[in-house]
């Protein structure tokens, strides 16, 4: 359970409190507000914040005076075409803070997404908590064979105990030296700046994590995808959901456009153009390498 | 006037219909949403949406599960250390939106600061109203003969009615050859696009503009300074004022540090302590060239 | 012509003068180095420096310790791969610095872009040449009636004479008021920050601009698009002629996936895969908007 | 040694070939090119690239067309007016590029600085080396008593030892279980983007990372300052070394204002003006917390 009973305390007092407000309210987005997501074993997403809601993004496009008197289908009209055609600039106008707890590995992928706004847990100035991911035995894969960046199969039997058995004993022994090293019974105790390099890779950190909804979108079309590592995947994947209830018509646009589109090449796309005039396309005649060609196939044949 | 009768109806709508939510309330900040604050003769600046108060502030600072159960005064100790010691972070948690009607020319200056978003109102695609910024005439000032990217003295009799002519009848002019331009009255109509190019720069336009609390106070920082050019400093100095209601001890220690401190090179530092034991220092002793100690007498002097 | 003799001698003098680095180095570059190229009537792009070349686009891929014993057509896969998966960061890590004089209303939209350094010539500092864009007659358009956001077919007889004859008359009325107001012959002279407001917005401006090449990607696809206004396509189209002798492999990827390719949506990959089976899908059966089907009937035929 | 015999012909190598260039050359800079600057025990930093030098900075501070006929005097004085009154924008004109090999604790305080661009070596595709930072036994020092996110005094005796002796154990220990469970001796192998969880947080990566010179005197400034955590000072320090030699006359300007520098509140200001009347003025009469009042007698009596 990744809240303590004081934690689930001042959530629970949090929510009990609502406010009066002159700004857009999004009905949805209140549901989930302050509430932690379990993700993984011990981590969670939540929302402490939201600016906007799917007419704040017309709003801005128009840059008008009132909420608008347009209805709700123009609205997402209008929605569907900025993002079908990269205006951008509309999108930014809707802001989410969230509270994410997350093994540090992870982490360290997702603040490569720069154009956020960033405060993490200090181990420099506090202690660490002893949790750690420790994968359930159905993610634990063996290497990839094809994708050097990927995993493939589960593993199973002995190797996958040994695995699971190896990263909860150095996890652990790793944490109870890390806290003999700081304590201060019976000696100066280590400075905490330098102690936390003992700890491994899947121990947990926390962050506020304050991002535009443009670029929210294209974190979540890399980490939603197939392709990013399960462990960030799951992240995504609770903040999709939670995006869809927060600017519904926005989201639709983002799953058709983006998450379900694809970006053809010029050659693709000859490739299509000579298809449907009936003409029987192979990689030798399609002038793409074999690794574009596979990928296009999956394109054209994936119903996903 | 800035504002139609119709466009205030839209606001006055828009604050008749409070409504629910969960979030930070900054009731300071409630008073002033979506009313216009009138800036030079046609411009404005309102408050379209906000996010945060002062504990969201330090809420990140900690990472708190909470909105925390530190006291006020803890909260605002903690905001002046943050301040103080630049850690930047913790600022960028809140956000504001604004919607700004302003002459091309100050628009032009605005957004040389890239860490916000925007959402221009399109000449392309609308027609732009004949709105021109003429100054009044206790702001129609000499060039400085000190400051080569300043103003000196105000213009007086013949010589300021000619400018205020002037720039009057070159906007009229202007203005009245873009509506002919584009006219379809018995003609194509120039384009949009193209017919914008004949209006000067003090015509008005208008914007929504999202930036974070920190990247803002960057802004204010520079832009209500003494030295920022007069047009855009009313700007800066009415979102100062709306910001001292919406976050008031982060603008306090704002004040504090930023718009009443000022920076000491190693050199000026180096003459403060030496003054301090007494030593009468010079400009030819104070190893600064002359302009950097006009600049350190005025620091020393000034009781602004 | 853009140029001053006085400055074609600088720039001269600059090309006279080779140095020696250890630096990677684009033979295609150097021969721009410095020259300005001509865009519109007055203006002109010129490369003022330049960090990496392909090769350095792959070094930082494979964060490697030398230049990289991998062969020119590996660099060449390698980079196709990188551009097809939205690997971006290796892009940034090539640099280009340029010269730009333009007029105002293009810089206006070429500012949008954020991700880019800018110094730009100061009219509160320094007085503006009299220079304004006056279109080529076969460049003065009607407004499109199809497209709110475009211009439609050129204007001809005595429509195009009577806008030639006002942005002319009207650039130089101005410019003339503007040299008034600020001279100080017999009178105190308005300070420069004043009198640029009276200029419109085809008086040229000038600025060096630096970015990134994943960044210049970004912009050329957008300026380089046939949707662009043209008075910044042309400046996108002799910037593209440069990227392509700087880094020519990059230029050619970039070519292929993204100025001659295209994004399809979940709907029009549906559609797609339909029409290669067989079905006869219409915009009634395809689930697109009028405007949707309109767009992907032009991805589907257009041989461009 | 942090090079192998092969890394360092790689780089002997890319020093044999110098090319011929138009561009700016810095030739205190061409001196670093390449080679590795060590840092920490198997760490370093090495220049791979830049753009600029001084000149560049006033060149595009003057939107000028050669190099300048100014002086170099009038270039230095021209860079302590801008660094002083911070205009960044002609800083932001000069970039460099650097492979740093670092500890992934330091890897983390680094990567906050969103304004660069960075590749890092991918821990998903590739295998780590076995390489950790233990540190010297003069730099394992106490939790400080008086600033709870830096450190005290250095740990002596036993403690020193058995930390020491605990990072050393625990580094290799969770280095041979990833070796193991990587391992396709025998069993599939666990992928790499899971078996990386299980190294501390001394274990070393590198990367390639770009900058401004505005940015990285902003980097500099916060992280080669006396409360930075040590590990990250010594790069800091490196890194200053060869920015001196690079642009020689912002550094010396950045040294005088930033790193010898010091901001002080309108409170502490209001404090220097009356001590300098005479005035005995104590923490209780500034107006100041304890904790200001501490900092500004420090910056008063500091003589570094």
């Amino acid at each position: 359970m990744p809240l303590s009973a004081e934690q689930q305390a001042e959530i629970d007092e949090q929510r009990s409190q609502p406010g009066q407000t002159l700004r857009a309210v999004s009905p949805g987005m209140e549901q989930h507000l302050y509430k932690a997501q379990p993700v993984l074993d011990h981590g969670f997403v939540r929302v402490i914040d939201y600016m906007g809601d799917d007419a704040a993004i017309c709003q801005a496009a128009r840059v008008s005076y009132g909420r608008g008197t347009k209805s709700v289908q123009n609205d997402e009209g209008l929605i569907r075409y900025l993002m079908r055609h990269w205006h951008s600039t509309p999108f930014e106008m809707c802001e989410i803070k969230l509270h994410v707890k997350l093994p540090v590995f992870v982490a360290r992928q997702w603040i490569r997404h720069r154009t956020a706004n960033v405060n993490e847990y200090s181990a420099r100035y506090s202690i660490l908590d002893r949790e750690f991911y420790i994968p359930a035995p159905e993610h634990i894969n063996a290497q990839s064979v094809v994708n050097n960046q990927g995993r493939g199969g589960v593993l199973e039997g002995d190797e996958a105990a040994r695995v699971l058995e190896i990263l909860k004993a150095d996890s652990h022994r790793c944490y109870d030296n890390y806290e003999q090293m700081i304590s201060q019974d019976g000696q100066d105790g280590l400075a905490r700046e330098l102690a936390r390099m003992n700890l491994p890779a899947n121990v947990y950190t926390q962050w506020y994590w304050k991002v535009d909804l443009h670029n929210l979108f294209h974190f979540l079309r890399l980490r939603a995808d197939a392709h990013a590592q399960y462990e960030i995947r799951v992240y995504a994947d609770a903040i999709c959901a939670m995006v869809a209830d927060w600017v519904p018509a926005a989201y639709r646009a983002f799953e058709d456009y983006r998450l379900g589109g694809a970006t053809m090449s010029g050659k693709a796309l000859d490739c299509v153009r000579r298809m449907l005039k009936g003409e029987e396309v192979t990689q030798e005649t399609s002038g793409m390498s074999k690794g574009e060609w596979r990928e296009f196939q999956g394109v054209l044949n994936d119903p996903a």
